[in-house]
């Protein structure tokens, strides 16, 4: 028996993301550094700006995954309100951290400015920091959520602080190899490889790329001389049906 | 008054994004699409490809929003579970449509591989077709759920054809200006323009390129006058601020 697994939920707060106006870029960034770290993302939401919506969005993840990730308002205006749910749904008061605070005050403002700076300061009572690498306001980490901002760069700044800090569980690795075939070609044997090999998880891609149908087979799981092993057996499938593996990958 | 606001959640269902391998680009898509046809994304959660995990997805988001379109898992390999899923979150058996067995059966193969193919077919009892224009396997509607291909072209196709089929409310249109300030130096301004126009929502969008700290103000909403007049106040304060208002878009 090995560690066990790790799971986090990724909660992206935005209504940018949700009109469409956005694309989202953070999740796939938060998954595969968390990945690498031997954390599972299991689930991840995009929500509105709204407090009701945050507030049960973070309490009901929190209490089901080990770790939840929140991405975006945590800014200066009036559309920043993820530190005030964050303290909504611990029921905590929310306070003003004086290291936050100091590294804002570094930099001189008008009053009014300062005052609308001093608004990223606002941290449920309880918070720890998260560095920010910028240099900019810190983000902030309330029991097992860890609330981060929603530009990218600065997304990445905090979530790299946090490498070496969190509890983790074996890392995942994979196989891949592709397959210029119709997934149906190779459906039931994909089906009794998965029987067979039921610790790890085959997932079958289909993608159409320069004018043709393929597919990306894609094991993934703790064992590696298991992965390798059920690798081989898809190989053998690919090539049974009429098939070249193409491509394999291993990470 | 004018019409309600029709409300829509997207699933995006499968292992692939939550590991990171692939980045979603569903969301985006559906989300403008939706926008531009008066129903608004107000959720969206990407989900394992796990039966509990999708059929408590697909019960809890179908009950609070008028639509759920969701994305993965209806090819023809062990992996593709939605169909089956969505059937067990409606109670009903799943069946094979006849109108996809069909469409299916005008390809030939041999038995193994046309057995996996007719995967494809079967939906909840009930279900009716969404039409798939690569002329591929249809998707299918149940309820208020619209079951969709992971494939983004596919999905595409599947998506256009439910064109003017839709309950739909108010288009939300948008105006949208950049200043090249620090979000703080508006903050108070923004403030009070959002309190004086209550029914549009006035986000505040921070980004770092070119070397330069500036900010979108996206003002979205239904009525054009109020967010023309509404986007006046903002380019004032962005004046009154020491900036100039740049890249005025309206939507």
């Amino acid at each position: 028996m090995g560690k066990p697994a790790i799971t986090a939920c990724v909660l992206v707060i935005g209504n940018e993301i949700l009109s469409g106006r956005t694309p989202d870029s953070n999740l796939n960034h938060i998954a595969l550094a968390l990945g690498g770290w031997g954390i599972e993302v299991r689930e991840a939401r995009v929500i509105p700006d709204m407090v009701d919506e945050i507030v049960d969005a973070v309490n009901e993840t929190r209490r089901r995954y080990h770790y939840v990730f929140t991405t975006g308002g945590i800014g200066p205006t009036h559309d920043d309100i993820t530190a005030d749910c964050i303290a909504k749904a611990f029921e905590v008061p929310i306070i003003e951290h004086p290291d936050i605070a100091a590294r804002i005050k570094t930099r001189p403002a008008p009053p009014d400015v300062m005052a609308s700076r001093l608004r990223m300061a606002r941290v449920p009572e309880g918070a720890t920091l998260i560095e920010n690498l910028t240099g900019g306001p810190q983000g902030f980490r309330m029991d097992n959520v860890f609330v981060m901002a929603g530009i990218p760069m600065v997304m990445q700044a905090m979530l790299s602080s946090l490498e070496g800090q969190l509890d983790t569980g074996p890392v995942v690795r994979s196989r891949t190899v592709t397959a210029y075939l119709g997934e149906s070609q190779l459906a039931s044997a994909l089906t009794d490889i998965q029987n067979r090999f039921a610790e790890i998880d085959l997932g079958s891609y289909p993608f159409f790329k320069n004018e043709r149908y393929g597919t990306s087979l894609v094991m993934r799981g703790v064992d590696e001389a298991r992965l390798d092993a059920m690798l081989a057996e898809v190989e053998q499938a690919i090539t049974d049906a009429g098939g070249t593996p193409e491509d394999v990958q291993t990470q």
